[in-house]
């Protein structure tokens, strides 16, 4: 039997922590701040990829894979680069064993050593846009580790593309922060806001770095992806140029982004519950479990063959469906475990659907189904039960959505006074504010409150959306922007 | 235009490198031994992943992910293990700015910290057995090193088992050479020979190693992948211990086996001929290449047309073919390329079929197909077109698989004397003969002809044929099993 989960009121850290060891997603492994991914935790991080990869091909990118290891010299390269990823590198100093005459550090993110390989391919005009994405391991050193969110090692995509001008290169930019929010919205069931972070905020080497912010049900806020403008910064580095069609050699306009198994902690504080995990069926692997009611010998046979019956004629539904999965289904015929015990473990492991074939429920025509996240049982004639199922998924996915959005927009607030501010940033939520971008203000609000400015929320062009009012905190008029503040993981 | 390739009977070496490169598979890195997987190549990799991937879940094996970093005291624990890896590790000595307590190895293999964690997962009986697999980069410091056949960095699977009983970790370690086996002969149409490692060619902490040898054009042997029965060496050094049934703490027993992008090496010298690369269709991203023939304008427009309504039509008809893919067409209507130009790209890119769609031979209702492998033209009818296609690929899989084997076959010699052998190893080949399984033996055969033994292959009952001749080089006689030698990569 599983232990308890902690409540969600009692204390959000040790609950989500309980949900991710006890659904056996992740566990602690002995290497400091490294996680290992359970099969549980990994089949998600599976459907992630296999619907996130076909979005970011559609776009033209294509993938590859680079070395793992950068020379320190690289990472020098590029002054704010260095400056920001140095203090958080895991270092190679032996090799083959012998010391190596130049340190190679394990990537905390490729700009560099990708840029000295497009420094080698492109050569025209016409090899251009080059879009390349890679699925790779990378490694931060972090103090404060916790699975999923934040851990030393973690997977993640990283999309790094070349282009002809700075126009390309902030539209290509735009362009997957775009896949990224509907990605994360159709299948997490996440809703994001999109935003321009703000200079102290924003990636080390980059001219401008757009993010996805979510809100978690503890109202804090989760950066769940970013897309970076790199402008020539890397190329003039790495002297990473082409031939122009007036003939003349210029630096190429770059662009990088990406996404990690982070998306995966987001999405547990997104949905889940008090009894366990809440997985959005695009991402569960097993959508469907039919516990068949085994107690008394006499219709244990009957039962059975009606639960694989129905097991069969889910599966042949879910396949003209139209739903974007193959609907699977498991039976669970283990005898040495109750009724009861099987339906607290599908809670925990976040199960869409629970289908009981009992053999009372037979004897009427019907069976009895409950969705996950909104646990109540429904009654269902057993001819209905395949497109009741296709529905009940169909609906869920939509509904997790629906009931995020509805939970982040309850906890936004428009303030335009800091004291009022710094009041109510304790109870949680996102705070809309008319602010002056300026990093030593920022510095003064994180201080004051923890919190940070999570975004400048984005407009119809894309551009942040701008403010008349004084800044909430420095009063200042005038060219200020809307901000969001809150306090984040 | 490309470059030339180097013919194979010029430097086979050479050949191979130039494919890798002119295809643009792999380009080597800035890090000493670390390759770059181009996008032509990764696409290679994604397939073999796509498939082999369902071929291990179907066994019930699931994926997860597990640190690329491994105490350098767990590599200790197994005294075999430590031996074989510790020269080959690259070491992570500082992290985060500082000096670490333990060093860290980037995982060469992941048997100890993987073990780590099966101690404290595996409880009873009723946990076993245990099934893992994990899709990872691994580090294993090289000296000498080739793009895709022995880089410091590859990608590769691992899979790690723990079972009840011997018995039941001997039959895993057989079943998973098996898919080994089937996968690399359907996929790779790169025919294997299975068998077992000598003691002097065993994986470090291994009980016995299986594995899989092909043979290349040059006549050298590729090991292509291996499966290791650990029995409890691991689980010794680690306590991974279960209650059996009969209320006894037990050991587990304990399988590991991997497959690398080694295999896209060995792929490529299978197959791979002087104009370039030759690619098995199932591991093509596009199978056909439709070059409209636009040289005239009054023409232009019907050839384009009738190019795109022949992709349509393909497309169409590969998807009720009943080929195990997608069948992928592409109609290149580039007009600063001529078509010559085109033809010898795709031969250097390895797509399986080309098409030429001309004015004048859309007039006679026909058009201009072309197998890569064979590379004779054929006229084939505008409607039969579609239809021939998916047979030319479905029998240009077979064909391939079956070139290979009979080039295989016909370099494979019976030899029962040293004398003899060491005259015919110089013309290479795989050599069958009577062996006295012994290290020291082995290691004078290597010193003399640089050849070892490949493995002794299996028998029905999968065990080394016994041989009942005296031994190829000692004379001895009684024991002795059959064993294939020959130089390898």
């Amino acid at each position: 039997m599983a232990e308890k989960i902690t409540p969600r009121s009692q204390d959000f850290s040790q609950w989500y922590q309980d949900i991710v060891l006890q659904a056996k997603l992740a566990d602690y492994s002995p290497v400091k701040g490294c996680m290992v991914i359970r099969p549980n935790g990994y089949s998600i991080w599976e459907a992630i990829q296999r619907d996130l990869d076909r979005r970011i091909k559609e776009t033209g990118v294509r993938n590859a894979y680079f070395p793992l290891f950068i020379p320190e010299s690289f990472l020098k390269k590029e002054a704010e680069h260095v400056e920001g990823f140095a203090p958080e590198c895991a270092v190679v100093t032996h090799a083959g064993g012998k010391k190596l005459e130049e340190a190679l550090v394990v990537r905390p993110t490729s700009e560099t050593i990708i840029n000295s390989m497009f420094a080698k391919w492109v050569q025209s005009y016409r090899d251009l846009p080059l879009l390349i994405n890679q699925w790779a391991n990378l490694v931060r050193w972090e103090m404060r580790t916790r699975l999923f969110l934040r851990t030393t090692e973690f997977l993640w995509q990283e999309g790094h593309t070349c282009h002809a001008t700075p126009e390309e290169a902030e539209q290509e930019t735009r362009l997957m922060l775009q896949v990224y929010k509907d990605f994360s919205e159709e299948v997490l069931a996440m809703p994001v806001i999109a935003g321009l972070k703000t200079d102290s905020e924003k990636f080390a080497g980059a001219l401008r770095t757009y993010c996805i912010e979510a809100m978690m049900q503890d109202k804090k806020a989760l950066q769940a992806g970013t897309s970076h403008n790199l402008a020539s910064n890397f190329a003039k580095a790495f002297d990473t140029k082409f031939l122009d069609s007036d003939g003349k050699q210029k630096l190429v306009h770059q662009t990088s982004w990406g996404v990690s198994t982070r998306l995966i902690g987001g999405m547990i504080m997104t949905h889940s519950d008090d009894k366990g995990l809440v997985l959005p069926p695009r991402l569960a692997s097993t959508h469907v479990a039919i516990v068949p009611i085994m107690a008394k010998a006499e219709t244990k046979a009957q039962v059975l063959e009606a639960a694989d019956k129905l097991a069969a004629a889910i599966r042949e539904k879910g396949a003209v469906s139209g739903l974007p999965y193959t609907v699977s289904v498991s039976v669970d015929k283990d005898e040495t475990k109750q009724p009861g015990w099987k339906f607290f473990e599908y809670e925990m492991l976040g199960i869409p659907v629970r289908i009981e074939v009992g053999p009372r429920d037979l004897e009427k025509g019907q069976v009895v189904m409950t969705r996950r996240d909104i646990g109540t049982k429904e009654f269902v004639p057993l001819a209905d039960a395949p497109a009741r199922v296709c529905a009940m998924l169909s609906s869920m996915q939509k509904d997790l959505l629906e009931k995020a959005r509805a939970h982040r927009n309850a906890n936004t607030f428009r303030v335009e006074n800091y004291e009022e501010f710094k009041e109510k940033i304790e109870g949680g939520g996102f705070f809309i504010a008319p602010f002056c971008p300026d990093k030593e203000v920022e510095a003064k609000v994180k201080e004051e409150t923890k919190a940070t400015v999570r975004c400048l929320p984005l407009g119809d062009d894309f551009l942040p959306i701008p403010e008349s009012g004084p800044c909430m905190v420095t009063g200042r008029k005038g060219n200020n922007v809307r901000a969001i503040f809150a306090r984040s993981y």
